[in-house]
């Protein structure tokens, strides 16, 4: 399964060349934080702005920009698109043709499904295409705001697929967790579930409150939104959000979009209807199991624990690799690192989990048990 | 129109004795407030907690603590009610008969249709009632928690009515607007439908899209809340609240709520609508709309500019103070001072309004002038 090229030796998460596409916050983050963490000798990178990419330089972000998106990617044994979705598409088919064999291509969007479709449409056979997801930003936009600080706690959505090498998946996920962030692993349509539900749906119910109140204000009361306090200021911050950015969004996710909707929809109806029948016990329900809810929302945490392995045996077949770690994503569980070692005979293989934290471990194993793999727990 | 008693003669915004009935947050900081303002010589107040009233004496808000709330009340020029909205009807109905005749009798509740009518019913004939709610409040509670900077700068709406008295309205106007909150006159109908937008419908709008990703999180993934970035936070924040004074609220504003979220919904209905038609010129727009509003909304702010009057020649009949207040309340514009002069034949009298700037006075200029009245300016 591993391939006779460079990504197949396992170097660990170091890599002689990381190339950056898009140098903007997040990708001039991705190269200050690679390049402080030791992780890669070269940055190289390409922005389609100039500006950002001497910025970029400037910030120490990326040692040796390039003239074209393509040749920053050859000769990287990883390269990061941190470019619009939209612009996805358009960039990979650039890059693809001039990478390494072995080498892993991922990105950095806010939606997946459509986007690791392109990536594997424009990726060659011998390329290694992983959806990425860091789920960081600042209010600050740019390559001169960028902060090596930006991952540190914060969740990074990886996206493994059926096609996906468990090789060069480690190779990403080891570099993802050596700077810091918590790997969750996720299939793209699930992913694009889950962040209609965290991301887009709040950001749409912003921009529908801010839009009633102030067309209120100017067709009923001007002085109404003299009356906006905090509650209503922190509902709506989100609504100032780039009106492109999101069209984008809408765009690659738009099936995920509308379900979540109809059922926000269906629930602020039925919280009219509580009210109307002052049905009071439902509606103390409501606000009560909103206030539990959003007390134990966890925070940005780096976990703690001694690390405890999980082993399982496997057949040895294409997928298992992502049905392991989204089942164990699925958990809500970090995965610290993951090998596979296949047996000489070939047929059945071992993986290996790296988990931090007995409660981590516990939840893993049941889950990865519910799915009818067989677990044995190492404490090394 | 005065009254041959106390609060007829024109004092100006000073009082030998105010009284505080709820010694909480919001209760204990207009004590210090109206103390540190130098507005009363007394300040008696009462709560049925006994350890609340200690606290409130303790920090200074509380000069003379009571042993119940019409003890408290006797003998006080303004009487202000910090109670939740529930307990209004009875604290008022034993306040009323203990207060001077001429007297004020005031409220902080964040309803006030219903909390209005239960003071007027309370209170007896020669008692002036003026709903109020400070619009300004805190993470934390209790009077410990009390500031006099609390109100400076927020906005302080006040409800006349066509029962209000112009002498006592000008005296708690004056009051109000001593110790640094901008005071909006708005009818008591119309301030509730103005928080149902403001203020509850980003409160139910924030419990169902908590509850939303908090029973997806448990029914289908439970790393979804991993995924929770700043933006699912600042939406959810209010969430947090307290579920009885949400479902007081939601029990004394039920009408007004409910035509806020059938508003709302219909919106949430036809933005899934333009995602579906894949409508990117509405959706553009509704964006970019959200945007402009979000960056436009007033800050906490102080008004700054010279101040310039308006003289208005009014009919001498009941509910001309209200009609003018409001209506300058609905251009979003705060009064400095009000004063209503009686021509000495009856019949035709004189309103002078105090407002601060050029902008502010030529929106309460026109907003008059298409109500009717005659307006003249002048600089003092």
């Amino acid at each position: 399964m591993s391939d006779p090229d460079l990504a197949g030796h396992d170097t660990g998460p170091h890599a002689q060349r990381v190339a950056v596409i898009g140098t903007g916050l997040v990708g001039a983050s991705i190269g200050l934080t690679v390049r402080r963490a030791g992780l890669a000798r070269e940055i190289t990178g390409y922005d389609v702005d100039a500006d950002e990419l001497d910025a970029a330089v400037e910030a120490g972000a990326v040692t040796h920009p390039a003239s074209s998106a393509a040749e920053a990617a050859a000769g990287a044994e990883v390269v990061w698109l941190a470019v619009p979705a939209s612009a996805v598409g358009a960039v990979a088919a650039e890059v693809g043709p001039a990478m390494l064999p072995g080498a892993v291509l991922t990105d950095a969007a806010s939606v997946k499904t459509r986007v690791v479709e392109l990536l594997q449409a424009a990726a060659p056979a011998q390329v290694h295409v992983i959806g990425g997801h860091p789920m960081a930003g600042s209010a600050e936009t740019g390559a001169a705001a960028a902060s090596a600080e930006l991952f540190v706690g914060a969740t990074w959505l990886l996206t493994p697929t059926t096609h996906t090498d468990p090789q060069a998946y480690r190779r990403l996920h080891g570099m993802i967790a050596a700077i810091g962030a918590r790997v969750i692993a996720v299939a793209p349509q699930r992913h694009d579930l889950l962040v209609a539900v965290v991301s887009h749906l709040p950001q749409l119910a912003a921009t529908t409150l801010m839009n009633l109140a102030a067309d209120r204000a100017r067709d009923e009361h001007a002085g109404l939104l003299l009356l906006a306090a905090g509650g209503f200021r922190d509902a709506t911050r989100v609504a100032a959000s780039n009106p492109d950015l999101w069209l984008d969004v809408c765009a690659q996710n738009r099936d995920a979009i509308v379900a979540v909707l109809d059922e926000y929809r269906d629930r602020i109806d039925a919280l009219r209807t509580s009210l109307i029948k002052s049905d009071d016990a439902r509606l103390r329900h409501e606000l009560a199991a909103a206030r539990s809810a959003r007390r134990a929302l966890p925070g940005k945490t780096v976990p703690e624990g001694a690390l405890i392995e999980l082993h399982l045996a496997i057949p040895d077949r294409p997928g298992v690799l992502a049905d392991v770690t989204t089942t164990v994503g699925g958990a809500g569980v970090n995965i610290e690192d993951v090998t596979i070692e296949h047996a000489p005979e070939g047929g059945q293989g071992r993986l290996l989990l790296v988990l931090a934290g007995e409660a981590a471990a516990a939840a893993a194993r049941q889950a990865l048990e519910d799915r009818g793999f067989h677990v044995a727990t190492e404490r090394p």
